[in-house]
């Protein structure tokens, strides 16, 4: 194959994303979704809402690249600028698009609110360029060429700006030459350190190789992600595939999901396929498992309810926790921990429960039990109404108390994947 | 004053940032460190390892700014190449470093692990660079002029790069001239649109006003930001002060919270204050409320516990919520949603609790109670033991199910802050 592939950039717009700590998403996102379509994504930009910086920012991006996608800078208020900055730099005028604007005036009547006249600025752009209806939000986008390459731009908001990459972006440059085939795969991974998973995994990680195989950390979670090129798109799944199963063996027992949703998509479909309802009994994880799989539309039909239970008195009276139990063990512990799944099983009228209890830090740990000690209980009921449950404890490493939340929920997935 | 300000730009390097879905966390962190020195971040680079892409995006960066901080692309293995990189911009050869290899070696020791042979790559740096230790892990760093710019390699582990930019950069940064006293406030909003605040502060938003005055927006709530500078960071203060003082009358009763914060740590820190104790009933929220509160240290002390319930088995089983009270009103009713309160405050032998019950979508929405319907109520317990409740409705705009959620989450901390 001779065909040169086509070459990305991505610039993310906006003084928050500079001095006020908020983190560019946007940038990882659209590379994720590009790079699946063949194109090569080689810089990232992120700049804010200052002119000549943002110009020089886009115009250089341009000049390198054969798409760029920006996103950012098309609000309504004057510090927003994209749409002047990009009209300097094609040195163009701005217009009014009659077209954008309706579509901004029906927005804002779906929601009977009335319409700032500081909305106009939203329906300008660059003479040249072609407006890109937005169907979730006010800000138009839209493309033009600069520099040979073919400029989008977008709303910052990432719900908008995911909408409108796959209603104008990803149509538009499907059309293009230059796209490589490619496959991906994802292989989720709880217990080794990165480091080690990188040393038993060395001889697949070689640049160039393919497919790709790369490895990244996720609240404790790590995901061995596979990239394939081919001719056709089944030819680079079934390259993915071939080293998939040279995987499998290495990564022994720590493998605990595949595919590319996300692990609580995975959770949530494996538990509909068998028409199982869960509920969940969490101390130290204080509601983040209920949280994550309510985020997931269809999850009420899955998920009957569950209970943050804090203090040992919430143990003892809404899941039912002998209060020996707590005295003899401590509110730490695979007997608690499985009494609490028990209880919300029975409660919550579930086919199964999970139950969290251990202490996330910074305090509250002790020699015998330190920061990141998280036990664990599974409760299933058995056709015949009984209810078993096992319990475990991992030693999560002390890595900060969002650290050891997040990996004792993923401990929660594998758990409900097993 | 007619000090320039000192100009910065961040370069984070590695191929799993463009490729894989790793998200740059080290850039922000970074621009947050600096800027509180006074110095002025204008623009973040994400790079792969190419090396000529590499070397033109650290070389432009250079041109542009006085400092640049570069991450990532030192470790042992071939695919990193900083190291070679930096030196052929410089157009120097590669030295070995005694001392960093030294240390290297004596990091090995600690762990009582061999030495690969591989790292000795790490002991390199350019001809004319000044090596910097790293005392949490193998990759030294280097601090090298490079067109009149001062560029600090730093590694791109987090943990590392924290403890490396401490030691290294920072203390070299505070005996450079250039650094501007600067201040930062901010003000929460809940209620209009993005256009209509901007609409309303339009006088406070014009480019090159000090203090600079911006708006965000995060899950349905903005945020007003200002950044001010002067001669003294008192002065730098109060300067915001004094706008915050003009700002609070046309933000009028949107206003909800104030200080650097975030909002879930703000509505701890005034539960804590007032030793108030909470509980939470869940229902659209899902467990998003305890999660966010539980997620702060010493939430403990605050959080007694929470309900999910996403049934109205659960609703009437766990928190008492009356049968006909459901049937009469339906789940989604400010009746319920009051009942639920009353129900957590008791249940959880609370001082106070909020509960949620609401349509998130996509679907479940009719025509009275369109998605994006959420109740909320809030229990008070009274001095002589007895429970109050009030209950209100908010009409969320159906922006996604995440959109809904997240709004009523600032709903609730809305009305704990009040």
């Amino acid at each position: 194959m001779t065909t040169q592939p086509l070459i990305a950039e991505v610039v993310s717009i906006g003084d928050e994303l500079l001095h006020a700590g908020l983190i560019d998403t946007n940038s990882a996102y659209l590379a994720g979704q590009l790079e699946q379509l063949g194109i090569v994504v080689q810089r990232f930009t992120v700049v804010g809402d200052d002119p000549e910086q943002l110009q020089e920012a886009i115009a250089s991006a341009c000049r390198r690249a054969d798409l760029v996608v920006a996103t950012g800078g098309l609000g309504p208020t004057l510090d927003d600028r994209t749409r002047e900055v990009v009209a300097a730099a094609l040195g163009e005028p701005l217009r009014f698009d009659a077209l954008s604007w309706q579509e901004i005036l029906e927005w804002f009547a779906r929601f009977k609110r009335p319409v700032p006249d500081s909305n106009r600025r939203q329906a300008e752009l660059p003479q040249s360029a072609t407006a890109l209806s937005n169907s979730s939000g006010t800000a138009p986008g839209f493309r033009v060429r600069l520099h040979d390459a073919e400029l989008f731009v977008l709303p910052g908001v990432p719900r908008e700006m995911k909408v409108m990459l796959n209603e104008h972006v990803l149509p538009f440059v499907q059309q293009l030459g230059g796209l490589i085939p490619t496959a991906q795969a994802c292989l989720r991974v709880l217990g080794p350190s990165e480091a080690l998973l990188g040393e038993r995994l060395q001889q697949f990680m070689q640049p160039g190789r393919n497919p790709l195989v790369g490895i990244t950390a996720s609240g404790g979670m790590l995901s061995v992600r596979l990239i394939g090129t081919a001719n056709t798109k089944a030819e680079a799944a079934a390259l993915c595939e071939q080293t998939a199963k040279e995987l499998r063996p290495l990564l022994r027992e720590w493998l605990f999901a595949e595919g590319l949703q996300t692990v609580p998509e995975l959770v949530l479909a494996a538990l509909a396929a068998d028409k199982r309802t869960i509920a969940f009994a969490e101390s130290c994880t204080g509601g983040l498992c209920a949280a994550r799989l309510t985020d997931l539309p269809g999850s009420s039909a899955v998920l009957q309810g569950g209970i943050v239970a804090y203090s040992n008195a919430a143990k003892h009276e809404l899941l039912g926790v002998a209060d020996d139990l707590l005295e003899q063990h401590g509110a730490v512990s695979e007997p608690v921990a499985q009494a609490m799944a028990e209880g919300a099983c029975q409660r919550f009228l579930a086919d199964c429960a999970v139950a969290t209890t251990g202490i996330a830090g910074p305090s509250g740990g002790s020699k015998s039990k330190p920061v990141g000690t998280v036990c664990f209980a599974l409760a299933t009921r058995n056709p015949s109404g009984s209810i078993d449950a096992k319990a475990w404890t991992v030693r999560i490493p002390d890595l900060g108390r969002t650290f050891v939340r997040d990996r004792a929920v993923f401990e929660v997935w594998r758990a409900l994947l097993q």
